[in-house]
């Protein structure tokens, strides 16, 4: 039996990771979840789970539902209820599929309770690589990866040694406006923006998969997660998103990881490995019925943040941390209408080049810069 | 540095696992090598490699070429010479690359002089599975497989449970013929079978191809190798031959191995297994390149030679020693224009119904059903 934590379990990773739950229930248990603000969904979830702990956003949400939880579910806000979630005494893994960098300081306290990790929360490794990935190694603690693509990889390395590795190879579907020239993008709508062809996800990073700064964060994330130079990462566009990624050796074999496009497989796979369970979706992939997968080199003019991603990941230090909060705040103003689609990439690319980089940051260092961004990005945007 | 013993050196697997001793001469000797009729080749290849050992086929080739090789290579000859080639005592590996079931005994005596084997010799496994694999296993004795599938599931079984496995899926490139229908059939020529779209290959494998046989042979050798049910074993049509096969797992994930169609990367894995060193190639895939890979269901009624072989491999004991006769010796006839393309299927089909199936066959009986099948062949042919 594993005891899980679950961050973000309202969200669409967490909803899925709680179907694979419950697929499974004589080998998952849900310890502790934290909810944002969608408190109905929250109260369903803990009535039919019963964690021990439940933790909410707000203190304003906290007082409303302290009366409506299951005896037996003690309830929690904030940051530090955050915390607390991912430090649950008795359990052996945090799922942490929160959106952004405040999934950062929960997972560092994790690790350093030494909790396995399940991360679907690209953010806190774009921003804080190397303070996670330094942790991890000193307590001894997995990073399992939870995005399908770099799940993909993880599974093509079962078995090889990394040293072999010659590139990894990340599929980008081109999201929701992958056939339009720069052009067409100007005047595009919140709504076309959130209608992805292949995957269905959250706002933001349906979002980042439009101006493909979502494939440009898996970039920094897969070199964080595998420790592999940029120089050794390429983007391959895969429409069909079928091949989630390879992995390529020395000896010029490339090894991917295949399946239908269910987030389910990868969130499952990162609680049982290295075991294998039954497939949660009766869908299977027969090749012939999709019939044909089409690739396209990645042209970084067209998908401009992917250069962008690039370029910082290489910089590094604080960069990325200046990359990936621009990207929160221009995301979330486009979202609310603030901003133009195209506009997203302009006030990024301002960000980064104010920015001064500080190399080995430490976490003060990298808590202020992305709290700097966010400010810069507003006081641009008004 | 890993000594070799190499069968059926003038061969296309032959001659391409030289280049990669060649490529690598600080990692691999070759000890000794067996040869059929190209004796000129033969004779460069002993100057250049200095094999210990070297077995032609015929006492004649023997005698001509005894005074003609460096003093310090010994020259046997037959079916004994290839035992001795397959057993010489100083070696590590076996590569099997003789065509046909000639090469079942040579496997059989390096199992149990505790070699490791390097096998592109699908047929000795397809003739007498049970006997090889019960060998190999009693001896502790690993067989490594060659050909590109069973090299790509092999790749793609690493780190894995072969519990958790809910089936192979071969790919077939679908051979000379794959765009043309059972009519267009008719009439084709020896070189118009001989020209295969991807892979450069010998004869006999190149007619299998376009037959289907090969795939055919695959799956019966998939099924000895990984100890997989036929009923778990698919095969796709994927004419660009980048994809060269696949393992899916219970949990829906599919681990694939691609590259370019260079059988030097299959062999060479073989023998640097579980390394891998750099690549033979300077060729590296770049699926932006392809562009499209595409996939077909295969028709069993357009390719009936993918049938008989899987209704004898469902059959087992002696049936697939009889398909396999029966298809080495038409395949033969067709080369020497005896009979047309579509007469192989039906001179293979009649052995197959003529046939009353031995279970659990010793080598004595599957020797004796091989022999008779290629009687039976040449009587019908005349």
């Amino acid at each position: 039996m594993k005891r899980i934590s679950l961050l973000g379990a309202t969200g669409s990773i967490g909803t899925q990771t709680l179907d694979v739950i419950r697929k499974h229930p004589q080998h998952f248990s849900l310890e502790s979840m934290s909810v944002g603000r969608n408190i109905d969904l929250a109260l369903q979830q803990v009535h039919e789970f019963a964690p021990a702990l439940l933790s909410v956003q707000s203190k304003e949400d906290y007082d409303k539902l302290i009366h409506n939880v299951p005896q037996e579910t003690k309830v929690v806000y904030g940051t530090e209820g955050l915390v607390e979630v991912a430090t649950t005494p008795d359990s052996d893994i945090l799922v942490n599929a929160v959106l952004g960098s405040v999934g950062l300081s929960p997972t560092l306290a994790a690790i350093q309770a030494g909790k396995t990790i399940a991360i679907a929360n690209k953010e806190t490794l774009v921003t804080a690589g190397h303070i996670v990935t330094d942790a991890a190694s000193r307590h001894n603690v997995s990073l399992i990866p939870v995005d399908s693509e770099h799940s993909a990889i993880f599974q093509a390395l079962n078995g090889e040694n990394i040293n072999e590795v010659d590139r990894l190879i990340l599929t980008a579907s081109g999201g929701s406006f992958r056939d339009r020239s720069r052009n067409e993008l100007k005047g595009v709508t919140v709504s076309e923006a959130l209608n992805h062809p292949n995957w269905s996800m959250g706002a933001k990073i349906t979002i980042d998969s439009a101006t493909m700064m979502n494939k440009g964060l898996e970039v920094i994330e897969a070199h964080w997660l595998f420790n592999i130079p940029y120089e050794k990462i390429d983007v391959v566009l895969h429409k069909e998103s079928i091949i989630h990624s390879m992995v390529e050796y020395i000896d010029g074999s490339v090894i991917a990881q295949l399946g239908t496009p269910d987030m389910r497989v990868p969130i499952q796979y990162a609680l049982t490995y290295p075991e294998r369970f039954d497939s949660i979706s009766n869908e299977r992939l027969h090749l012939w019925e999709i019939g044909s997968l089409h690739f396209k080199k990645l042209d970084m003019d067209r998908f401009r943040c992917m250069r962008f991603a690039y370029e910082a990941g290489k910089a590094g230090g604080t960069m990325p941390t200046v990359l990936n909060a621009a990207n929160e705040v221009a995301v979330a103003c486009f979202l609310e209408g603030r901003i133009s689609f195209l506009e997203i990439e302009h006030v990024i690319e301002k960000a980064l080049e104010e920015h001064t980089v500080i190399n080995q940051p430490t976490l003060e260092e990298i808590i202020k810069v992305d709290a700097e961004t966010r400010a810069f990005i507003h006081s641009t945007i008004k």
